[in-house]
């Protein structure tokens, strides 16, 4: 074996183990938002900032830097594309970014990441914002001391921006979101001038369990395999993986409402696929996973609302629908399909509707800059929500629960970051079934049947099975033949909403 | 602060570390056995692995060996049931027990144990012998060379029994099975000569999630927190804790078998209430958990058989199970009674009766020690299983998933030490009620009116509380004041079956 063999192995050897690390932690998470008992916060906690620790120490180990500096030239030499090339280029990446950060300050982070989880959990449905804003202030300071291990940014919220959408930055996405708003305000006034759809039909009672188990079917027959999975239920829905063999979903259900439940594990299960997807060569390397937050959720969204809200997905799956649950067995598939496909303003970013989804993603957007910026203070942040709200959307959030304790992510994480990849989703999830199309204009019809695998397939060769190859811009550009453009989403909620509203 | 105080914080937060980590892995590990889906294995393997060898260079960290050296002389100066003594005490014991093991050795241990438990849940349903014996070779190699790290030793297994039953050796418990033999072979005789009891009513059919519930209702009452564990499904039952306020216990169920759910619950239970009732100021240090293997089991019996199999236990609760299985309307409390106490020469160790379970034992006690003797090989394992079968019960195991393969103990952890903790529990059990019945004459009264509190209290109170803070050895003397005896056990059972059989 040559000289740059045994360096690449001995990379390989530790890279491993910090993945091996990073996945016990996601283990020791996933169990506490799905499993553990009240009484096991305090001491989680303690352990998950000791791995945090310890896993840093170990990704930021001089050793990985003299090995990644001996294999510079020799990964250059390489095909691009090639695994040992990539692999070295992303773990370079990957190095240089978690050198810059304290070992220590990642266990504090953690150590308050969890508190600060556990807090939420009993907060928001106390509708108790008083209870967490001490956390969230020093989340926020967290937050700005993390950007400032990344001196030269150009903005406040690049670094954190960079953790979930590598090669994104503020103001990339600001003119990206302007003029997306500006495409998309005609569309939302059109639709929400018009009479709201009747959604009553998907408000009657449905019993949990059968929601659960009709929306395991549905993922199951759409490509989640659970023989590599498992679905479980958490206040928040996520998916996280262990391995490309290991990769869990999570649901959340209620009586009153079959949408919540069925989409959010469709949702899911597109995280999830393309987690299970990736190449099993790269299980327990730093290739392993999605390259960004805007790709990841280009899946969960396209298999949510492009397949999972279409017309054709339900001519298949509506008659068992109707077989699960009796009180559908009146509703024609036609009210059915403008039920789930109501478009309204609403106060719950999770259950919006994909025309007004994004109103509420670059509201979060704003306030994360202005939070970082010192232009907002955590304590002003719930009268700013209501403002924001009544300007955008025309409506004020009666509580904190449906305000701003809704979601998850700034208890969980920093403030930064956090919510732009959930619009890049929209836009990117667009844009790949465009090119999907292209390749397989047979993918609708077959939908209708229930075959779900041309298009599953296609996800895979081109996207799935690259995980953290190539960047999200990369990926983009190869995978549809172009940049990141907003005129596939625009084309595909004029054309799909063109049926159910006048346009 | 004094230099003492100084140096017993540092060592304190590098044994909470330690301690962490140790959770973080049993997190993994409860995982594994519970809920992983069967592609997690590989990688689950790797994380545990990683972990193992992670936690044991920090548990062998040079520098807690300076500052327990530098702790030595003012822990002795301490009172010795003091915190702190103890605290020094048993940290230098861990810490020179572990420093003889080198890190890479419980790397590898670790991945074979996770790669032979894989390959266990498998070829045990598959009735596969030859799947797992090259697997158990391997762990008798294994187990050999993690004794040999403790020269000196007087009997190659008692590293190993040190490991779970610290301070007893082959030797003594040689003798005490010799006179335990000795005194229960008439007892044995005398009963299996009669007639067996009929224990039919108990193999009707019971709705599986219903036993379940009904399990659970009955931990609870005994004295089980929910709010600090949690009680899920696996092949093999057993209970684990992450701390005070986190302790899991697992059950399996047979439709067709409602002993099998229910008494393995409460079997769990009694290791759980332990877990739970350790002092919360040990919580994250090395006196948190139980003291040694068989006081833990001693727990598991005690509430499993003299309470759970008790008459005045099922005065209590066979009312609500006759409620919640109609099929048990007809059954008089006195069959169901003769029913779990039926005493039977059986295949299974784990649904054995009481009074044949040490046979049981005892044989695989045996045959770990002439395994590692070299007494024994692998290969012929089966047909020695057969043999003694066939001497000591009178049976011979018609396949191997109802002989060899049927303890998950050597497919999960080494060869020896593994089993004798079930006996010393058996004779612990009977040594500390007898004692609490000392205390409290009034407990067996109480009982029958579903009363658990004043037994719960006083094992707290006397055993609990104290977690490793004493040796299994001064635990004893201290609860019961007097050495393990066998007496109180042969004492109990005589007592009790003498209601059942002529004896």
């Amino acid at each position: 074996m040559n000289e740059m063999q045994t360096k690449l192995n001995e990379l390989k050897v530790r890279l491993e183990e910090v993945k091996a690390l990073n996945n016990a932690q996601a283990v020791l998470s996933w169990d506490q938002s799905t499993q553990m008992p009240p009484g096991g916060g305090a001491a989680r906690a303690k352990q998950l900032a000791v791995l945090a620790q310890l896993t840093q120490e170990k990704a930021i180990d001089p050793a990985i830097g003299r090995l990644l500096d001996a294999l510079q030239k020799y990964g250059e030499s390489l095909p691009y594309d090639s695994d040992d090339a990539s692999l070295i280029r992303v773990a370079r990446r990957d190095y240089e970014r978690d050198v810059k950060v304290p070992a220590e300050f990642m266990a504090r982070f953690s150590a308050h990441q969890a508190e600060s989880y556990q807090a939420w959990t009993q907060a928001r449905p106390a509708n108790d914002f008083d209870r967490v804003s001490p956390l969230l202030e020093k989340t926020l300071d967290l937050s700005r001391e993390f950007a400032n291990y990344f001196p030269g940014y150009e903005h406040i919220a690049d670094p954190l921006i960079d953790l979930s959408d590598y090669g994104m930055k503020v103001d990339s996405i600001r003119s990206l979101f302007k003029e997306l708003r500006a495409r998309m305000v005609p569309i939302v006034k059109a639709i929400t001038s018009q009479p709201v759809a009747d959604d009553n039909c998907l408000k009657q009672s449905f019993p949990e369990a059968e929601q659960i188990a009709f929306g395991r079917k549905v993922v199951e027959r759409l490509g989640f395999d659970f023989q590599r999975g498992r679905q479980d239920m958490s206040p928040h829905p996520f998916t996280t993986s262990f391995s490309v063999g290991d990769v869990r979903i999570t649901t959340r259900v209620q009586e009153r409402d079959l949408g919540d439940c069925l989409f959010s594990i469709i949702h899911e299960s597109g995280h999830g696929m393309y987690e299970q997807g990736v190449d099993p060569a790269y299980d327990g390397t730093p290739l392993m996973g999605g390259t960004s937050s805007g790709v990841h959720e280009s899946q969960s969204r396209l298999w949510e609302n492009v397949v999972g809200r279409s017309r054709g997905f339900w001519e298949y799956f509506y008659p068992e629908l109707q077989k699960t649950f009796l009180n559908l067995q009146k509703v024609s598939l036609d009210t059915f399909y403008r039920a789930i496909n109501k478009v309204e303003r609403s106060l719950i970013r999770t259950d919006a509707d994909e025309v007004t989804y994004n109103l509420h993603v670059m509201m979060r957007f704003d306030f994360e800059l202005q939070l970082l910026e010192g232009k907002l203070e955590v304590q002003d942040l719930p009268e700013a929500w209501r403002e924001r709200f009544r300007s955008d959307l025309g409506l004020v959030p009666p509580d904190h629960k449906n305000g701003v304790l809704q979601d998850v992510h700034w208890f969980s994480g920093f403030v930064g970051g956090a919510f732009q990849g959930y619009t890049l989703g929209n836009l990117l999830g667009a844009q790949f079934y465009a090119a999907a199309l292209k390749a397989h204009p047979e993918i609708p019809a077959e939908m209708k049947q229930g075959r779900f695998n041309r298009l599953h397939i296609w996800l895979k060769e081109n996207l799935y099975r690259h995980g953290r190859k190539y960047t999200a811009a990369e990926l983009v550009q190869k995978a549809t033949g172009s940049g990141i453009t907003i005129d596939p989403y625009i084309a595909y909620l004029q054309t799909k909403y063109a049926t159910l509203y006048k346009l």
